[in-house]
């Protein structure tokens, strides 16, 4: 009997996981257990889809594994907070580290926005998407971020949703404690934190912003923060004030 | 007369810094400025020591800048909270990007413990200081954060100021809002920051802790957070609540 703990490596497959299932493994997967983990047949990994929770699995195949036969369910399916991160897309691999983070800390959407001062100028979804999954697999999360298409943030905010609370961080902000300015704030409808580019928001993006309906402007403090440390600085404090942080 | 903004490049220096000082660059700050920023004489850069705020320089030099020539000071010298950030050693990558993001966040000191699941076994204090002062410059800070030798996590424990407040992030603390757990706290005497390695803490290293005068035990909500993520989240909890985000 192969042995799980929390520490066993986390697959995310697509397909759906029911007790008893087989599963092939994709070929990358597969390279990736055997090559990389150096697992075989007969070891444990813990597997989940997004829907269906996370299941238990043994491996199977003859030189590397390729496929995984579903054992138990360790855990149900859960629900992310509904915090949609909004973001002007970084350059490489500071993006890929600031989608990572933004999954580490719970966000249920990654929205890429452009505006007048972003870095990065084209942006490729599909590896967007992949560091959503890598970041999942590795820190336990059962729900699967998802990744939409960039759109400049003008039509972002013509689109959006009013009743969601719009937190945007901005470094011209009146300094306040983020806490208690959130704290004065309903969530309930859902959050949008928008983490602006490092060049900082043109003056007539901030004037589309102060004109949402439900908005906190957030200050994160008296230091100049890089985007990527600002989106783990604010989702923390959004979730430890409103969102599942908060068990109070 | 050379334009500066807060965009400028900024450099660390050594050198006491007042009106009129000629500096010498060294190799290192020399070719960066030439060969990368493309800078020559006569382009604006900031310089800051730690200890005498942040002047307007001038660059000098024939090739490539290799001398400043200091103008008016444009900020005082601040100081950073009495936030120390204590950590277990990443490795490589990793470990520089923790040590920039805690300079961002604020600390003022980084403190490298070893426990008994620590990944890295060598800490490379040189090359801790030199991020220290990478993160500095870009990131507007005036103070250069310390940077302690590593010892074993029961000896900084032994040795450690009873009367600081350890706040320590421990996955297995009783789920609770982290904002209301450090608001019950005083961190006047000044706050040490634990982060632990990512295979959590040892039986009797927890125990250890628990026997501290003043701690909190820290949630960092639901989902497992990488090390260096959590010192981020960590960190902009504690500034938000105890440091010097909170400006109530």
């Amino acid at each position: 009997m192969p042995k799980f703990d929390f520490r066993s490596p986390r697959l995310f497959v697509d397909a759906p996981l029911a007790a008893g299932a087989g599963l092939a493994l994709d070929r990358d997967q597969s390279n990736y257990l055997g090559n990389v983990l150096r697992l075989a047949a007969g070891d444990a990994v813990l597997l989940f889809n997004g829907r269906d929770g996370e299941w238990q699995a043994t491996l199977a195949g003859r030189k590397r594994p390729d496929r995984a036969e579903v054992g138990a369910q360790v855990r149900a399916q859960d629900q992310l907070p509904d915090v949609h991160y909004v973001f002007a897309p970084l350059k490489h691999a500071r993006l890929d580290y600031m989608a990572q983070k933004a999954v580490e800390m719970g966000a249920c959407a990654l929205v890429p926005v452009t505006t007048r001062f972003t870095q990065a100028s084209r942006l490729n979804v599909e590896r967007l998407r992949a560091n959503v999954i890598e970041a999942a697999e590795q820190c336990g999360i059962l729900s699967l971020a998802a990744v939409h298409e960039p759109l400049p943030l003008e039509r972002w905010l013509a689109g959006r949703d009013g009743s969601r609370l719009l937190v945007f961080c901005d470094e011209e902000a009146p300094e306040a404690s983020p806490v208690a300015a959130l704290a004065a704030e309903n969530g309930a409808n859902g959050i949008d934190v928008l983490i602006g580019p490092e060049g900082g928001f043109a003056d007539e993006e901030r004037a589309g912003l102060l004109k949402q309906p439900c908005f906190v402007r957030l200050s994160l403090g008296p230091r100049i923060l890089r985007a990527d440390t600002a989106a783990v600085a604010a989702l923390a404090l959004v979730q430890a004030v409103l969102g599942d942080g908060n068990t109070r």
